[in-house]
């Protein structure tokens, strides 16, 4: 019998790993680390020194394996992702059963947290359809947490509605119907230039929680023009970025 | 010079103290704890009881103070909470000048995350008009993610949007508009039997992250009578009750 531990370990700062996150870490037998490609050698890295930081030497062994990329090919967006998933569920089963021939604890350790926008829990659950497999999840702080903290703002108006929203619905949809606050992730690059910024403010970070943040906010029609040109340089020289930002209608 | 540190301490669990909570609580010279009335002395308690686990005898001294109840007799809600974030900002006032006559930092212990359904970040821009304050925010884990790690779920559709609401908003306005993924909080009870249940799945969770933690789920028009019996049985058993809940719509 199996079990992986989806750990959510925050947004970048090491330092938002739970109690529950490390012991969990140490409850494993071994710790998979999945290799995206040279872009995201920042994120394993990030990995690897949590892990360094918070297991004993006799800890869990942390095991490194490549993930497939997906087929650019397949037209179809919710198509594409099932045939990635069920590639990568394939290499995880595969994994699973090298590091822990006779059964055991394996943890996956997740940026932010497993239920948000993170495919791990997706994955799981087709790994589960394959082989006998128990499923624990350690929730973990997320980049939105990250965000507002670090522009000290709350995330909902008083008793007010939120709605959590990607870069392509932001732009394909536009502002979403009856929507006061709108959090944007996963954003290719200024979606919120697809929306009328009149009456619109905007909180952005990059890099939240990470010693690299970048905060900027005010008025979209103001300062639009700056998140774009900050975005591209701080882009370019770090290789990637992952940013998220609030967007509020004003009263 | 003030300042004031707002730290999220999770969902419930002390085992969802991050290292930077912990971290931020040590660099305080007091942390201050409201009461506030005896149904929520449970709160209080468990904060004393983090303050105890994870400080040393030596650090910040723990001062509570009574935080005084909203006015009923106002009827506009918005009013309502406004005058009394101002009578709670005032005694905020009066208990950082009293614990802290040169300055210093104060550290409060936010239930979840300072940014979700949660006053005190409204209440320290007050103090702030009031006294000079730096104002810090530390990220908690919220009741949004103990509830999908305990059910294992994740609380979006692949690339989907999430609607975060309150029950009175569900209540008062229904399903909202465009939305597929509903997180319902600070339900007084049952507001999902406003709306109608046809294709709509639920994921229930009471007291999420704590030890007493309560989950149902499934298609909302058979687990709905269960759902309320329970809570009522919950509510009554431990003198009050959180809860928090998803739906969704089935494709």
């Amino acid at each position: 019998m199996w079990a992986i531990s989806l750990i959510g370990i925050g947004a970048g700062n090491p330092d938002h790993l739970t109690l529950q996150a490390i012991e969990e870490m140490k409850a494993c037998e071994v710790i998979l680390i999945p290799l995206k490609g040279a872009a995201k050698d920042d994120l394993a890295q990030a990995r690897r020194a949590i892990c360094a930081r918070v297991l004993p030497d006799s800890g869990p062994a942390l095991r490194e394996f490549t993930l497939p990329v997906r087929d650019a090919s397949e037209p179809d967006y919710q198509r594409r992702v099932a045939d990635w998933h069920d590639a990568i569920a394939r290499i995880w089963e595969e994994e699973l059963r090298a590091a822990l021939p006779q059964g055991g604890r394996a943890g996956f350790l997740v940026w932010g947290d497993p239920s948000l926008y993170d495919s791990t829990l997706r994955l799981a659950e087709r790994v589960a359809a394959r082989m006998p497999l128990e499923l624990r999840v350690i929730p973990g702080i997320t980049a939105i947490q990250a965000m507002t903290a670090g522009h000290a703002i709350p995330l909902n108006t008083v008793g007010g509605p939120v709605t959590i929203t990607t870069g392509r619905n932001l732009r394909h949809n536009g502002w979403p119907e009856g929507a006061e606050s709108v959090v944007v992730m996963l954003d290719e690059g200024g979606a919120f230039t697809a929306i009328d910024p009149e009456e619109v403010e905007i909180w952005w970070s990059a890099y939240a929680g990470m010693a690299e943040e970048l905060r900027l906010s005010g008025p979209l029609a103001e300062v639009s023009e700056r998140i774009l040109t900050t975005r591209a340089e701080a882009r370019s020289r770090h290789g990637w970025i992952m940013d998220i930002y609030l967007l509020r209608k004003s009263r």
